[in-house]
């Protein structure tokens, strides 16, 4: 994709300092450290993998649970190898390669200009004595075999994408469910690409994880057939609740809606997002509209998702190559037909074929008369299984990136401060301004003095309260200063402190209460305990 | 492991109608189905990804959000090559396979006696005029390349257990967490082993997934320094809380017996599951013991999950083959060594070193002179680092595949009833009792007559209630009977009827409450609609 992107300036010191803090308190380290590392591949400690957990949990609930037009799907990372010739992968999805015949090395060929040499680092790759190859294709897919032997009949691929599975799958999923067209499929899961440069910490990575749905919808004709007219995108549109009326265009700005919405609720809003629509030059040929949604990431705005609108491509290619029907009967389409007589199925064909020809000559270079036949025939081969009733489903498709996305709360939640303590020392601090309903930790439990028994044994009942209906960190060392400074660096929204006054030994009406504290107004209140789970509850779910 | 196994009588018809129903019902397909599937490989439909992510967040809970002494960690499938040198795959993680020079085809040298000749299918391969190779080792683990260069130095494979990113990862976590020794790693994630014969469903599959824990422990060496004695574990032994003075026995009974608790948790009890501890002879060299936690599959009683005393081998492999020290520093050790005077000393490391020349002795035929030598210089060395408070700590491993699970709690669940209608038809109705925990759908929700829109709105209004707390099913096609049937196939523990009563028009006694039924029971119950979440929530959270 040749999207323009705006540059930021440059922040590389304030990702320098993100970087350091995700290794120093454990949300991301280098895969394989040990050992040196491995180019492109990052591992999420403690901190990190839950921040992932609770990423997923929220997506999946957001996508799935609390819909009941979208269901969930666990599909293998290694699938048959046809699936990635249907999708275009095996023969698209490269970038071009030039081999140095002196040193051996293999180089981008879009990336001459900017790489040393290997051999003499002072000129760039493009510039010295090394014959080159004529740059040639390599396929961004692992490669493996499956069974005993490393045979081309037993070359497979990682998926380099997890929306493929769904496709693959969608006919099980319509046969086995009780889903009616518009209704969608969704997944989470590891994809891998072979990229020649990782780069950006973790943004740009060979293994990451994809948290995909692929929404199908009717063809805009079948809504023209039942509704009588396809409803009409502007901007004061009411997309809160479909509609029956919705064609492609106003499914698609509904799932913009709600996956900005999401972002909303997990505390990234307007101010660090940004939204790329994709120009009718960027877009594949199959594709009617593309809307990147942008996270302003210290190195760069770039994207977190992509909103497609895919047309019916891809399940149209799986019936091509798998030879098994990818079509959905709509009972209502069908009523609604019922009345077409001869004359307007003929008209109706007639112009289906002459706008499909006007689409070979805008989008093909001389097309040729088979082209022009083919064109026709698919029509109207399409006319004919419509007048019964069946179509392939066009699909939305929502696309966000895991891993992007921790990186993006990661820094949109970074801040520093400086403090000056009690003696007038001043010291910087990190806080990690993590929503609540995603933070690692969700609160810390500390009593006051660890060597008063009953200080110890009040704040140990109020952690194993909270514990079993989220994660607590429980802590007893060093001043509750320190305490708090930890938990504000693992971004725990919330710290309580169970205090003399807890035990009512000042104050009897305080008795078996604590102090909350708020981690990012720095405010104190009194709550009493009884009322601790419910209102934290309220706030981390 | 050549652990022998009870061979249960051939429920293949049982195993038959479970993937029958697992197909039918949206569990588990076949992946890649439409290009007619690829060996090995499954994908689960939406009610068995609701499973997996039941049974994930259940694992994940109870051994790390619920414990303070076991941290999370989600690492890359790719990992640096090296890690599999140090963990002994690359060299032994083979089965032995023997080529035929006449088809072409390769073997499981063990397997020749069973295996029809693809070319004449009435003989067996082993018996076949086709010339063998001599049986080679082949590695099970999948091969890729990273980077644009397949060379020898760009290998990489895909995991084949998660474990040892644990182990490559633990001073990074060690040293970012405030754990010290005892405290536990776990990692759910995807692995990866090109099985010749994958068998079984998705028993043996290529492509799985693993919940691992590694459970750092002190050595047995310093529990005695510093408590006098290790804790000796015996039938009747309190296995609740860990203590100080516990050694790798007691901390080994600890995991089975929490192991064993959580499966109960899930439904599977003392009925389904078995044990088997290995022997002496099943055991690898450096594991002091292991046991089997296995469960009665229709096609014979297997492994779900491992459990593990691994002594300190992985650490101490990676200590050596990364340079990277892995060592814990245990100040305690260090206090209660302080006042050992040299003699003592010069006694425990003579001690030590008889130990080790004597092991060496037992599992070694003929060892050299060098071999001594090395044998006694290590253990001198690892003396010289435990008297300043040094070791690398040992590990108890419980290592559990979520697809067996997976696997397990669909056989477990299974069941099957004639049912006679009232017109005496006689009907077999499949009932899968899945624990109200892990079961896909909590609740279904049908108002009594879909044409009646106060039972409609009121349905929707319950419906709405709970959907935000669990997965909920609205159901408002066929007769009560039906609806009920459908989720009783899909696992859902409790059904919603909103009927006339609700409505409260016939006895204002029974406003605003529904008909709970029982999936197990066929018992029904009237309910509060105020009443639904709290008892629901008991039942399946």
């Amino acid at each position: 994709m040749a999207a323009p992107r705006e540059k930021d300036k440059d922040n590389t010191k304030l990702m320098e300092k993100i970087v350091s803090l995700c290794k120093r308190r454990g949300f991301i380290f280098q895969s394989s450290e040990i050992y040196g590392g491995i180019n492109g591949f990052w591992d999420y400690g403690p901190l990190g993998a839950e921040l992932k957990r609770n990423l997923r949990d929220a997506w999946w609930r957001a996508m799935t649970r609390e819909r009941e037009d979208v269901l969930g799907l666990d599909a293998t990372i290694i699938m048959h190898p046809d699936i990635w010739k249907a999708s275009g992968h095996v023969d698209t999805f490269c970038d071009m390669m030039v081999d140095c015949k002196k040193c051996k090395g293999r180089f981008r060929a879009d990336h001459v200009g900017d790489i040393a040499c290997p051999e003499k680092p002072s000129k760039c790759v493009g510039e010295c004595d090394g014959e080159k190859t004529a740059p040639r294709p390599f396929n961004l897919m692992f490669k493996t075999h499956t069974g005993p032997l490393e045979t081309a009949d037993n070359v497979a691929y990682l998926r380099p994408e997890t929306a493929q599975a769904i496709f693959a799958q969608f006919k099980n999923v319509l046969d086995t469910s009780r889903q009616k067209v518009p209704f969608g499929v969704c997944q989470i899961g590891k994809a891998f690409r072979n990229e020649i440069t990782p780069k950006n910490f973790t943004f740009r990575s060979r293994e990451f994880e994809q948290m995909e749905l692929e929404f199908f919808i009717k063809p805009d004709e079948a809504i023209e057939a039942v509704c009588g007219e396809v409803a009409v995108w502007s901007e004061d549109a009411d997309l809160s609740i479909p509609q029956d009326n919705w064609g492609w265009e106003m499914w698609h700005r509904y799932w913009v809606d709600q996956r900005t919405k999401f972002y909303e609720s997990i505390g990234l809003g307007a101010d660090v997002l940004a939204y790329y629509w994709q120009t009718p030059e960027d877009l594949a040929h199959y594709a009617k509209a593309c809307v990147d949604i942008l996270f302003k990431f210290p190195f760069g705005t770039d994207e977190l998702e992509g909103i497609a609108a895919r047309g019916d491509f891809d399940l149209s290619q799986h019936q091509k190559y798998s030879g098994k029907p990818q079509e959905f009967f709509d009972e209502k389409l069908k009523a609604a037909l019922a009345d077409w007589d001869e004359d307007k199925q003929l008209a109706f064909t007639g112009a289906k074929v002459a706008a499909a020809r006007a689409k070979l000559d805008a989008t093909t270079s001389n097309p040729t008369e088979q082209d022009y036949a083919e064109c026709e025939k698919a029509t109207r081969q399409w006319c004919e299984r419509f007048f019964k009733g069946w179509y392939v489903p066009h699909v939305i498709e929502p696309s966000a990136g895991l891993d992007r996305l921790a990186l993006a709360v990661l820094c949109a939640a970074y801040d520093e401060q400086e403090k000056t303590d009690a003696k007038g020392k001043v010291e910087r601090v990190e806080i990690m301004r993590v929503h609540a309903r995603i933070s690692p930790i969700k609160v810390g439990v500390f009593p006051l003095l660890k060597n008063k028994p009953e200080l110890v044994t009040k704040a140990r009942e109020v952690h194993q309260l909270l514990k079993a209906h989220m994660n607590c960190f429980y802590d007893e060392t060093g001043s509750i200063g320190k305490r708090y400074a930890r938990q504000d660096e693992a971004g725990t929204p919330f710290c309580l402190t169970i205090d003399f006054e807890t035990l009512g030994e000042a104050d009897a009406s305080l008795k078996d209460t604590v102090t909350v504290r708020h981690r990012d107004s720095n405010n104190q209140e009194r709550m009493a305990i009884s009322d601790l789970l419910p209102w934290l509850l309220a706030r981390v779910q």
